[in-house]
């Protein structure tokens, strides 16, 4: 995905006002409901058969199922320490393939908040979609979630 | 609010690009007015009637005289121990309720940067705000901040 | 710039929220050149006679070929010590001051992310931006970058 957006950059189309928008407004509400534990609602901004690959792990996640299950599980592993996650996406480059795909990589910031504790930054990463277009809204077919700690020798 | 903006999160409309846009010009302003120090100009973006509430402080602060009043007590405080605030807005969801009222939920951090000393997180919170129209701009009618370090348990 | 920003406050024009979305994305695109170690694709978003200053440097750099030196010479500084930086620009206040000439007030925070250790915020600033039209984008003719570390106690 990062590697596929690199190097078509030349050729991929700058996108409207509007679509900036709608992919700003979508983050949005997939963030907010992700760090409130609506793990179910959080999943339907995936597609079905949507893959989610970190490198962080070493194996992606396929389909909708094994992301709510993936999700459920962190979200548990979380609550059992008392932690709150907030996830910052910012720094949008937004690349349109066709009218119903476009292509994103945004920075991601994972804020760690303890209760009765000190925020502080938990990980920074980079976010590389690809988005389709599902009846008026969006959804995501593919996330590469790349952590900065991990790669940081790469440049 | 926070609830009413869930409860409702189904009917409530999506916003256009336009007002999306006017809405994160009016916090930039907003904040950067805060963090600046211009108590009264900040205070100008609530109405005369604004409501200030926060899970942080028992009473909510009511009305744009007790608002000025509180910020520039806080204001000053910050002053006499030589650091600076410095507020980010966002991940917002913008709903419309009406062509002149807006409902607005984002995350919100407050940086702390210490004369001559390393910048922190300070906290981290969720800011739900009721936004009216005035003019052709807008003010927050009421303002209910939640520190997440309050509120980690709630999931 | 600062100064000229703030005295003309009353007279500068809001920008559409076209201008604003593009504003929004070069500022994604030239943050993400940098932080990727591309300086030569991220100084070709400066015009040739831009100027760069910083209340960190004692004296401006003035034309690209310096402020692509300049760059090299930090992310080298970076690469050795095994550091990544990631910068965030945001709460962004867009002016325009005619067709083709925008100032640009925005918040910038700097992430440190070592190889294998713990991201944290490295600095706070804000950035004072004169951007030109230039073609169908636009280009950075005077940036000033101001450390809060360095100017707390002014309010």
């Amino acid at each position: 995905m990062t590697q596929s957006l690199r190097d078509t950059e030349g050729t991929l189309g700058a996108v409207t006002a509007d679509l900036y928008h709608q992919v700003q407004s979508f983050y949005a509400r997939q963030m907010q409901l992700l760090d409130a534990g609506e793990v179910e609602a959080w999943a339907e901004t995936f597609t079905d058969d949507g893959v989610f690959s970190a490198n962080a792990h070493p194996v992606p996640v396929k389909g909708r199922a094994a992301i709510v299950k993936g999700a459920r599980t962190a979200r548990e592993a979380l609550a059992a320490k008392g932690i709150r996650h907030r996830h910052w996406l910012g720094m949008l480059d937004v690349r349109g393939m066709s009218d119903d795909q476009l292509l994103v990589r945004s920075y991601a910031l994972v804020l760690a908040i303890p209760r009765g504790g000190q925020a502080t930054v938990h990980v920074s990463t980079t976010c590389d979609d690809e988005l389709v277009r599902v009846g008026d809204g969006w959804q995501v077919s593919n996330r590469n979630v790349t952590r900065d700690d991990l790669t940081a020798e790469q440049g």
